[in-house]
């Protein structure tokens, strides 16, 4: 027997058959790909317009039934799982790309497009959109989280990507914030405000985005080095140069040899590598080159490999972008304890060589991968789930690397966002802020009915 | 005798001769540079410390006594008058260069530090803080009011540029919201929600700001067309193919002779310019000048002069800043009746000519200049303080332009903000998210003391 019947009732003369309680069907939108415990929801919809979402809001907010927006589920901290029941709101209906402004360099698109679709839609316009996250999630959910991803360090994360947003806040009120300029100081930036707030605030549905003109000019490599100190070196040197790299990520020796193991023509040296990317024009990236590779042999780089054929380079960033596959597929049976710590770029390498230490000190397998950059890395801890004690161990590393971020004056997420996963850590991250966000809450969802649980602890 | 006197008499006794009632004082901080009617505040406090910020913010609290933050008044829309009475928060005591981080590219400051006073304080690290209004502003000021600039267009604006806040709110509850990493998904983003909040959400007491490496090679540019279509025209190829100018300015041929009037050695044909700047490494910057002269080119550009001289350079970008003050001169008496629309670039054109266009209708005098490459542009128009007709006919230009921004997707105020005289035009542009506006103004300032009556219309 499924809980809020009455909302469901009402929603099902709205919906008809968009309207689902079939157990497959809550099973799927049950979880993310988190390791998080699976909760179900009572009904799973499939609005199609932003009308209809309001009026899902509306019987929502009048029986007092949670809402959670749903994507494509690639969320790693159990952002969308319905901890207290209530309606999974499905917004994969609603995927069109509205409209492409290739001279005022932004699209406007429904939340249920996929950033690879949306690429797609752009293939003969010149223009790209940047941010790529692993997973091709929607942008919706990229939105929600202010997601980033191997691009960030030289476009910006979703932060400032999105321009303009159109939401259905927690009474069925249909709102825009933010316009089609590059800039305003109209009053309090809402547009911000929704970014990153995981659907606590307000039910996203459609995204004014940010597009960049493809470059002329896009090289990429590899570095390899011996000590992974020496890669992170490299990277802080060049960003505190100010060369411009599209791309600087972090691989180390271990996520080299999944790597190598999940993807076919893979075979990189077993050492710690930089993959990188550089954008411009033919001279602009071979100076960005020259000097790179300066810094790098300062560094003593062992092997410099560069894939200017756009063959080499797909494959590249795709095996980058499946690190999170090819780990997970090291260990059978395993599952992967996700850390996201960002940190100024000079902390940068005494928080790796710590988490290193203590993945070393643990007896675990970890691959560290990082969006280094932006002074954000990722341990991906492979435990077996049966295993109290290999649990246990990995949270405690994760937690003593959150606690390491925020002596460094940084962050326990840089890009996955908060969810259920890193809700115990925002007291330490924001201390009397919080109160502030809680009170932000409370005006905006007074009967706590936008996924209720998630990003700030209500008492 | 003046209001508010018991919160005045416990102020006293907090502040001792730092809190002033003297008439000359209050006079001082009765208004900022804009054409608003001045009001007195009931008294002055010159704060030295975040905790005395945060008594001073209780003990109004207590009495229900309005507070305004003021830093050197060279606000734009009335924002500092203190409309509904009460204290004057004068910052300038706070304005020490707290750290600076070279390796991470950051700065912590507090308040009353200015742009200019940042700067020097940089001078030694080879680094520089971009965010450039045409006054001397102070941090605090230019974050409450998210004010950009000339360079804002490669660089960012203050909504870019401020990565950390200390906040005192509205109860005297002291905050940090952010850190000093690049980027987070830790919640709700309070320093965007407080980056431009005009100091109706809270005082900021300290800021973490973004640097930039000085580039190697910066040069500058004047170009002169016969008509400002072309002018426009070549900006908007410039940005559409993603040449990154760290500044492109239009100055129209109105301006130019408020310009060489004002300015000695300056003798420009008086016809529409952009004045330009080129930053990068010396094959960068030429490659850049050969791309941008080639768009000019193919829009009819008249002359074309390189000012590669520190000290051309440095005149240039001076008689910019100082536009505001030489477009007053050109009339005595005359006070400026400012606009700040900011449009999508494709807008920009027919904006720009709309607005020429009504300024000769009217018969009255104005010059154009605009941070263009952000589709920002700002007429002054200049009026007779004493004729109620040209006020009339000014306001009537100026309500005009803000309803076109609207209709092309843009916003009415671009960099000054709302303060007072863009209060009218808020329900226009948010549309029903003023209701969430006014939601987030109730719950972090249920009593309505801080800078009250600004940015939000609360009934």
């Amino acid at each position: 027997m499924v809980g809020h019947s009455e909302a469901i009732a009402e929603l099902r003369d709205l919906l008809g058959e968009r309207l689902s309680t079939g157990q497959s069907i809550r099973e799927t939108h049950s979880h993310d790909e988190a390791y998080t415990t699976p909760v179900l929801p009572d009904a799973v919809a499939f609005p199609e317009t932003t009308q209809e979402v309001s009026e899902i809001v509306k019987i929502c907010a009048k029986h007092g039934c949670p809402i959670v927006p749903y994507g494509v589920g690639t969320s790693l901290e159990g952002h969308v799982v319905p901890i207290k029941g209530g309606l999974t709101l499905n917004m994969m209906r609603m995927n069109r790309v509205l409209d492409i402004h290739p001279d005022d360099l932004d699209a406007v698109v429904q939340p249920g497009v996929t950033r690879t679709e949306l690429n797609e839609a752009l293939r003969d316009t010149g223009l790209m959109f940047t941010v790529d996250p692993g997973a091709d999630a929607t942008m919706g959910g990229m939105a929600a989280t202010r997601a980033s991803g191997t691009n960030s360090v030289r476009y910006g994360t979703m932060r400032e990507n999105v321009l303009a947003l159109e939401v259905v806040t927690a009474d069925g009120t249909i709102i825009r914030t933010g316009t089609r300029a590059r800039k305003s100081s109209a009053g309090y930036d809402l547009t911000h405000l929704f970014v990153g707030s995981e659907g606590t605030l307000g039910i996203i549905t459609e995204l004014t985005v940010r597009l960049f003109g493809r470059p002329e000019t896009m090289s990429a490599a590899t570095c390899a080095f011996e000590q992974i100190d020496d890669a992170v070196q490299s990277v802080i040197v060049a960003i505190q140069s100010g060369l411009p790299m599209a791309r600087i990520e972090l691989i180390d020796e271990v996520q080299i040899r999944g790597l190598n193991a999940y993807n076919e023509a893979f075979d990189l040296p077993e050492m710690p590598h930089l993959f990188l990317e550089f954008h411009g024009s033919p001279n602009g990236v071979a100076e960005q080159v020259d000097l790179f590779r300066d810094i790098a042999n300062d560094h003593n780089v062992i092997d410099f490999q560069w894939a200017d054929m756009p063959e080499a380079h797909k494959k590249l960033w795709s095996a980058r972008h499946n690190a999170y596959y090819a780990a997970r597929a090291m260990r059978s049976g395993a599952v992967g304890v996700v850390t996201d710590v960002c940190v100024p770029i000079s902390a940068l390498a005494p928080c790796i060589a710590e988490a290193k230490a203590r993945i070393a000190q643990a007896g675990l397998i970890s691959p560290v991968v990082g969006h280094v950059g932006d002074g954000n890395f990722h341990l991906q801890i492979l435990v077996d789930p049966k295993s109290t004690e290999e649990m246990a161990a990995a949270k405690n590393i994760a937690n003593s690397l959150n606690e390491l971020a925020l002596k460094h004056s940084g962050t326990v997420t840089g890009e996955h966002g908060v969810g259920v996963g890193k809700l115990p850590y925002m007291a330490a991250e924001h201390g009397a802020a919080l109160g502030v966000m809680a009170a932000i809450k409370r005006a905006m969802d007074p009967q706590n009915i936008l996924n209720p649980g998630k990003v700030v602890p209500l008492n």
